[in-house]
């Protein structure tokens, strides 16, 4: 059998990517602007099927597991090899935009198909198989990562989950052809995925600042959530005299603009937000009695998380001492940090460099799939640039030959994994940040550079 | 004829006064806590519809004038007299408290029936008349100071009030026993009124702290209250770098700080207060984009609210100048301050003196009926002790003595108030606070100490 291409000319197909994708954002299109495609809902359900289908009309097979996670695979397939794992999830925020996870499906899917029409030729060290990850975003069923969740395992809790109105999970996973009574089935034994490639849009603005085209994510940050709760006391605004006064909001400000300092100032993580405030009683002339808050610190290395949450506690108790008010503050939620593995960063490395793309080591200051996944398999992520940065929103946009080239460099970094998966030993990412360091693309240095023999086509 | 009391020695029916009282907290008793009585409501009819009862039990006779408020007169009554015109409102906010308002109308009637009883020997030179006016906290339909505009000609566009749910006002005035095609007709002729004396608690903590007895109302203070809008950019709190921000919610805090710093530090104006803040989107992951908030600056001294409405409008330019947000701000109400008349006050503090109480001149932070009133008459309002300051609330409270002093200081004022109505011409009281000198209660200096010739009872 001859090889009909080189292995680093092949190419997704550019329009049937962007056709896929504008027809899979007709599905849960919002009347009032953008997609409103929620995890486990009758639209995300019509998104599986328009997959599946789309898989069927291309020769390849699919099949949806407990949790309502659809997969893609190559007809025959060999069950005894490493699975190389691609995709993201397919469900939105209410009016977010099309591409945040939809993309990586669709491309994982197209650099599926090429695979597919390459078979005959194309030697695989490993099993490529397409993941599209159910209820990313929690914005239904408020559980997120509730895919990704299942195939780590760790969706012990899962069917705990409701949607706002307190509707359990159950009604919603069946719809969606999952099966309550067997969630644990959706995890995956550790060594089985060899690999797990998420490509996704940035959803931050610093690609497009710096004209580069490609992210290669050395970690996916950790995050820390804290409730606060300001208690002051509710007073006429008119009659109480300024000094007698314990004004739960303006105690609230000085929260806001503490932890705005933790990170812009202070520098002791990569982000700190309040990005919810609730003000009680809340009338024009009243000094405001409670004030409910909620402060996130982000960061790759869990140290700095660790500063950062003590410089939280330290803000909230400051406040409470210089304003009288009682400020009382709980870590809501934790996750870890999740360092991407080296060679896989590595490996989109030189795809990038191969395609004649601009690269950028950066973090992923959102979470992924890929921070699931990295429990029980190595992950890499590719980023392309998003319009403006914006994200979860109807403008949330990138320019169709970025979305193509990000294809691409998931094709070309998957076909160089071939040798990762034998050459190393895998198992969860390690913590900490992971520069990827210029060096580590000298082959001399690392003694791992992928041999490219495939370069001049037959093979 | 004879005296069979003099006319310093009369007092207030303690018992019965607590008793009223009592009886009209009935009426609106929320479940839920404290008192919902809302201006034109049926709670606010069948407070009237009590008192109507209570006065006709009493031989007073009542009427409701156009715009739903209720008088209660002496039968008989002298039309060519000027009025001296006691009272306060009946409506409460929601779960608000038992005294606010309801105190100063139920002392009222309690005062007319005094003088009703005393009429046979007790000479007075006025007409006393008792006025409830209708919703003056607006908290239903949405127009505060309703029935004391209505009274002194500032309901031009009255019919244009709503409640929130856009239900005209009308229907709400006929079931009050109103008349929208006439309320003009509730307008009373400039000079008619020869003084308004309102009773009513403090609402704020300034005599209770000093252990006062009884607040003279030298003022009620102006207020202008602003909108304000930030605009920054809505962005994902874990991709957008710090620098990269305009974080709504961060500057907003600053406009809280800033506006709080002009009363509190820069003493610009007595108070200044951010009341309401919403943000949007409000959701823990996302850098907030749009806020908006309310401002509000008081005091008696309309030159002080000038500089401090200039104030807070260079808090927002600042602001917007800092933080990249942009910062619109607009005046949604300004409401004049209004001074109270020197020779009422005096009565008042003579009053209090006779009663052997000791007295505070102060402002009052809060707006009053009385406010409106000055627009047609003097006015002289008489404050007592609210427990911890609180009001428009549960909670709100006043000791049983600290009310039935507050009443025969109301009787004993209202009877100081004889020589005043020929004595002096009266008008809109000037602009500006009017500190009660001490030396304005020697007689031998001012001048105008009202003869108490009646002290040693025949007359």
């Amino acid at each position: 059998m001859t090889a009909p291409i080189a292995r680093t000319a092949l190419r997704v197909d550019g329009v049937r990517l962007l056709d896929v994708l504008a027809r899979l954002a007709e599905i849960g299109a919002d009347p009032a602007g953008g997609v409103s495609r929620l995890g486990l809902s009758a639209e995300e359900n019509e998104g599986r099927a328009f997959l599946r289908e789309l898989a069927r009309d291309a020769g390849l097979v699919t099949e949806t597991d407990a949790a309502g996670n659809l997969f893609v695979r190559r007809p025959g397939g060999r069950p005894e090899a490493p699975v190389l794992l691609m995709g993201s999830h397919l469900d939105s925020v209410r009016q977010g935009g099309r591409l945040d996870g939809a993309y990586g499906v669709v491309a994982a899917v197209e650099v599926l198909r090429v695979f597919a029409s390459a078979t005959p030729w194309l030697e695989l060290p490993y099993e490529p198989v397409v993941v599209a990850f159910a209820n990313e975003e929690g914005a239904l069923v408020q559980y997120p990562f509730w895919g990704s969740r299942a195939l780590s395992g760790q969706l012990a809790d899962g069917l705990s989950a409701r949607d706002r109105a307190g509707r359990s999970v159950r009604a919603y996973l069946l719809a969606a052809g999952g099966d309550p009574e067997r969630l644990d089935a959706a995890a995956w034994a550790p060594g089985r995925i060899g690999a797990f490639l998420e490509l996704h849009i940035e959803q931050g603005p610093v690609l497009e600042r710096r004209g580069v085209q490609i992210g290669v994510v050395d970690g996916i940050v950790g995050r820390t959530i804290f409730d606060a709760e300001v208690a002051g006391q509710v007073q006429h605004a008119g009659t109480t005299p300024m000094p007698d006064r314990r004004d739960a909001l303006a105690a609230a400000a000085d929260v806001v603009l503490g932890v705005r300092r933790i990170a812009a100032t202070e520098r002791l993580c990569s982000t700190a937000t309040v990005g919810y405030l609730d003000v009680s009683p809340n009338v024009t002339n009243t000094v405001p009695g409670t004030v409910r808050l909620s402060a996130e610190v982000r960061d790759t290395d869990p140290e700095r998380i660790a500063r950062a949450e003590a410089a939280v506690r330290e803000v909230c108790a400051e406040v409470e001492k210089t304003t009288g008010c009682r400020v009382t503050v709980t870590v809501a939620a934790r996750s870890r940090p999740v360092s991407t593995d080296p060679l896989l960063r590595r490996a989109i490395a030189e795809a990038a460099e191969e395609l004649g793309l601009t690269r950028l080591t950066m973090p992923s200051g959102a979470g992924h799939d890929a921070q699931m996944v990295a429990e029980i398999a190595p992950v890499g992520m590719i980023f392309v640039p998003s319009r403006d940065g914006i994200s979860h929103a109807p403008a949330e946009d990138t320019a169709p030959e970025a979305l193509v080239c990000g294809a691409d460099v998931l094709l070309q970094a998957a076909l160089r994994v071939q040798e990762l998966v034998t050459a190393v030993e895998f198992g969860p990412a390690a913590f900490g940040p992971a520069e990827l360091d210029p060096t580590e693309l000298d082959p001399a240095r690392t003694g791992r550079h992928p041999t490219t023999t495939d370069d001049g086509g037959g093979r």
